[in-house]
């Protein structure tokens, strides 16, 4: 990360010595940057990127910094001045139109204009200002040098006038000044500055994603257990469920693997070794005599099928996300066609995957070292090409960081390249580092560790990290509180109160968030033996039938939740998310607000799911742009109860038997005291 | 900041691909490091640089990490071998021996000789031992391969026998797994690592100083005011300053210009600007008739005189510092012979130097932008290249942010490479961006805002920033209470106890540290106006004389810290710096450790000159390594009392009248009972 000479100059320079010393302005440093632009910023079409610079020169001449910005390969499309806001640092911001690849970069110069006008203005002997106007004189017919048409002639008159001036003693220092510093010209003047000695700083990339990427609410279901009971479900069965997933509010409907199942080393129920005859083995044991991963699993239905629901999908407002697991099952035509892609040992044999401490017996991992790595990289973004032309825009990818990242890099720059509009969603729960990783080579939603965080502390902790630290310019946390893979401790009592407090969590803490349905709304929580995070007789082995219309279902709360999440653009962003005191350990408290911070949502879970708790909950009126010593309304969107809250200490009290949370969007006084209205 | 790929497979990619997608190893980041390597980081010779790096892979491969570094343009003259930490963390470290510029960087690979091993030695099941044994076969061939001599016929002979025996039934699991695993010949293979694949991070930039860089003690006078009573000093008359000075404990004796000085609007006492026939002029106000930037002012003496005081001063371990001021006196020769470096008005003027608020009607400034730019430069390093011929390896340079940063870049860049001991202060006081730039282009050690740092919470903050922020890299703080422009109005009072007070702060929270007296060891205290910061009568102006055998003089306590600073490692270094909890606003308590930790210094100072102040210093024995529950000795290096401390809060007092803090060398009880010993 660096300044750059401008380029005209790069021929003068003796060695040692820079290509032109007069390049004195210093851009010390723009941001955001991610690893100094190694990695891009990421951002959705219509949102705003704020850029901040930090530039000066020596001494205390007046620079003009400008934001640079546009399509990747034409940074200089756009021209932004930046306002200097205090200590030296710039500020100016952009709006990226539609999704794709942008640069942006800052140029910066010493403005001797801007610096005339300045020195002049602080002058105040009459001999002073006379020279002063001579140097402006100056400043000002090279400005129409550089001018054209109306505005060269308009400048060169004013410079002949102003020196014409300088030398006249029946004008005097007053007068002069004010000719001097006539606001209207000097606007003219500053249109055309001196820039032969502008600074470059290096182009920063950014990925402009729309709108899903950065708020989405996901429905995983297995599509094999939507049939009537005791029969494989079909992609058709599926469609029977869109108008309730629709319903709820969900708008990306995701499926785990729906390719041809391998046969061999097939796994039984409840990842047994051993099968028996009508065993449907893992979705994620990809491939057999069928086909491979741009075929359809024959008992699920055919291409046909597919586009026809993902069709009436989009006509309930659903995206169809599906999982691409890069890995196959021993009978995958793969193996026999590409042996070199796999890794054979000295006894014909191939080392199944694992991802510690799991083993996966019926999967053969690709050896991404192998001599071929440029055939296996084509064929398997062949696969994301071959879904896409089929309709499909979102990936949830299983397990990433068992695939090297170099491919990642290059298979999703490729395809965003061609459709910007995909999404690519990183299932790995690994290392930190790994994580993030993943999100800098380019994955548009990454899964976290929400599941694992639980108390209080945890989730202050891990949430300020998510939303201030400095991943947030590239990695977009997607939260669950369940998956097909992570049935969490605190879930495996079944208490409905629980399963009510972390979908309020995850739906609230980020703008993405999804659930494993219907376990989830359902309260699905035996896990296979005492300690584990597996479901007992889980999906991923065996088909299972749900009854819907149990009366326990947590549905009208997600559907509920979500309405919330669709109307309030504060839920709908993660920047802003600032944690509210509250003196008890079971109560969590947290603002959001809107961009424009005009929509602001306060939300207080319950943590203890059997207990009522209360307390106090600060929060200042001015920080949600109430005036101090104002009340103003808290709406309770869940229950639609109002409270009128007042000062900077504010009583909450939960019961977890009638309600997980407060998810309250704070309402302004406006015209008079009865009036209380919602602005936006 | 990204990694770069095997030159070697540069020539193999297709377009859009990486050069070679087997290249799978990443290094996230490489730290420390300035600006993604645009700028260097700073140490010493002999001091240790530790290296972090972030390094992994896809999936459980096993990693070797090595940290490279060498003279710059030879990184690879070392490599080291980094050990994983913990969290994907590596780290390794080197002890660069001499001054000059270098380079680190670190290249990781996926080891396939270590992976086979690290898989091999969870393996139970003896079929998978015979398989990973013919594994291993094969990776031992490899390695021998690509060994020599007796290596190689060891590797080989250990293959052929691992290759036999895995096929041998007679043998079992467990001895094969043992002969797999065998620890001396892995050793041997170790050396012969499978690198075709390493990944390489860019190349860092390090500039290592001599020790003075890091750990000086400056004395600042004027020249002209070391002459008997009423006759202008010179250079022979410093010299009997000599002795008093080194015997202060001081190792840098520091000079304001000693150039010839304009006569044009020469200044007089007290800033006046017009001058009684006396009259001295500021020394900054460089060049008359009798010469510039490298003449010395008659008065002072001649080029002989200054040979002579140089060599005087370093018999007494003193290192002389001049002062490069880069400005000129209405009559200095360059602006005769280089009009094209000042900007000159329509009316013939040159518009005099300011650092607003100040006004320097004595001077002209240079203009960075001139066309004749490179023979202003050449210039301007020929002043340093000059008095660097005259032995003089130190150089304080004024206000250097009111000069080109490209300039001094280039300048000092150019002459470290020549002269890798040559020290840079820079006095610049001004924003923090703009003084930290400095550092980065180059200058060795930056003054600092301690002087307006008075209050116990502004000090923790600052000396935290200065220690543990990350301009620590780069910026080295030399801390001075007090300078010929900056007299706090805290001294103003004339109180010994403040001058006490500031001067150990400056000692032991700074490894670099100066005044400028005698001004300060005889408590110079009047200001030349109320609410200013200038010296009644200041020498910048004007002769003075000193009368050194005043009984208020201080300079018995600065005698006695710049001993503990010498003879206490913890006080050489900056980094360990952590303040101590103390219930009390006006005792402030901070630890410093040497690197290797043996030597621990606790600084307790009272900030209130006028009251006693007692308060509990909390330091737990673990800190300072000693055993939890033991008591240790802490021996005041001020007043050679000693305290027994135990447990984890300590009773201080202080009276300002008696010891304006205690400064306590951490004594760890050896041997037995009674015997207390200092380690190191």
């Amino acid at each position: 990360m660096h300044e750059t000479q401008t380029p005209a100059l790069l021929a003068a320079a003796p060695p040692g010595m820079p290509p032109d010393g007069r390049v004195r302005t210093i851009i010390d440093a723009v941001l955001p940057v991610v690893d100094a632009g190694r990695f891009a910023v990421k951002r959705t079409a219509g949102e705003k990127l704020e850029v901040k610079a930090h530039c000066f020169a020596e001494g205390h001449d007046v620079l003009r910094v400008m934001l640079r910005w546009g399509p990747e390969g034409n940074v200089a499309a756009h021209e932004v001045e930046m306002v200097l806001l205090y200590n030296d640092i710039w500020e100016a911001d952009f709006v990226p139109p539609v999704p794709g690849r942008y640069a942006y970069t800052v140029v910066a110069w010493v403005d001797s204009f801007a610096s005339w006008r300045h020195e002049l203005e602080r002058r105040v002997d009459e001999e002073d200002i006379r020279v002063a106007a001579q140097v402006g004189a100056i400043e000002i017919a090279s400005a129409a040098g550089r001018a054209t048409g109306a505005d060269q002639k308009a400048l060169t008159a004013w410079a002949q006038t102003l020196d014409r001036s300088a030398a006249d003693r029946s004008i005097d220092g007053a007068s002069l000044k004010a000719m001097a510093l006539d606001e209207d010209q000097a606007a003219v003047a500053a249109r055309y500055p001196d820039r032969r000695f502008e600074a470059h700083f290096t182009e920063l990339p950014l990925i402009v994603d729309r709108e899903r990427a950065r708020f989405s609410s996901w429905y995983e279901l297995f599509p094999r257990s939507t049939g009537p009971a005791g029969k494989h479900g079909t992609l058709r069965d599926v469609e029977t469920r869109l108008p309730a997933i629709a319903k709820m509010g969900f708008d990306v409907l995701y499926f785990p693997p729906i390719h041809p199942i391998g046969r061999i080393d097939r796994k039984g129920k409840n990842n047994a070794l051993v099968t028996e005859p009508d065993d449907v083995g893992s979705p994620w044991a990809i491939g057999a005599a069928e086909g491979g991963h741009k075929d359809i699993l024959p008992a699920l239905g055919t291409l046909a099928d597919f586009r026809h629901l993902v069709a009436a999908a989009h006509g309930h407002g659903l995206e169809i996300a599906l999982d691409i697991a890069f890995q196959c099952a021993p009978d995958h035509p793969y193996v026999k066609a590409h042996p070199g892609w796999f890794r054979w040992r000295p006894d014909g044999s191939v080392q199944y995957a694992e991802n510690p401490p799991k083993k996966y017996q019926d999967i053969y991992p690709f050896n991404f070292e192998c001599d071929d790595w440029q055939g296996l990289w084509l064929e398997l973004k062949s696969v994301f090409d071959h879904w896409i032309a089929e309709g499909v825009t979102i990936f949830r990818v299983d397990n990433p960081h068992t695939k090297a990242f170099p491919f990642w890099e290059w298979c999703i720059t490729e395809i965003k390249r061609q459709h910007p509009g995909v999404i690519f969603l990183a299932e790995a729960f690994t290392r930190p580092k790994v994580m993030h990783r993943l999100a800098k080579v380019g994955y548009s939603q990454s899964y976290t560790y929400f599941t694992w965080r639980n108390t209080k502390a945890e989730l202050v902790e891990y949430f300020t990290e998510l939303s201030q630290g400095p991943g947030y310019e590239y990695f977009r946390p997607n939260v669950w509180p369940n998956t097909p893979d992570i049935l969490h401790a605190q879930l495996q009592g079944g208490e409905a109160a629980m399963f009510r407090l972390r979908l309020v969590l995850a739906a609230t803490l980020a703008a993405n968030y999804g659930i494993y349905g219907p376990a989830y709304e359902l309260l699905e929580h035996l896990p296979r033996n005492p300690g584990s995070e597996e479901y007992l007789d889980s999906e991923k082995y065996q088909l299972r039938h749900w009854d819907h219309d149990q009366p326990k279902s947590i549905a009208p709360l997600i559907t509920r939740v979500n309405r919330v999440r669709h109307d309030n653009p504060a839920l709908q962003f993660n920047g802003s998310l600032r944690f509210l005191p509250v003196e008890n350990e079971q109560l969590i408290a947290y603002a959001k607000a809107s961009p424009d911070g005009r929509n602001v949502v306060v939300t207080v879970v319950n943590l203890d799911p059997h207990n009522p708790q209360d307390g106090w909950v600060g929060l200042t009126p001015e920080s949600i742009g109430v005036e101090a010593g104002h009340s103003f309304q808290m709406h309770d969107l869940l229950s639609d109860e109002r409270f009128l809250w007042q000062g900077e200490s504010h009583y909450v009290r939960l019961d977890p038997q009638q309600a997980p949370a407060h998810i309250l969007l704070v309402r302004r006084r406006v015209r008079d005291e009865n009036d209380f209205e919602q602005f936006l």
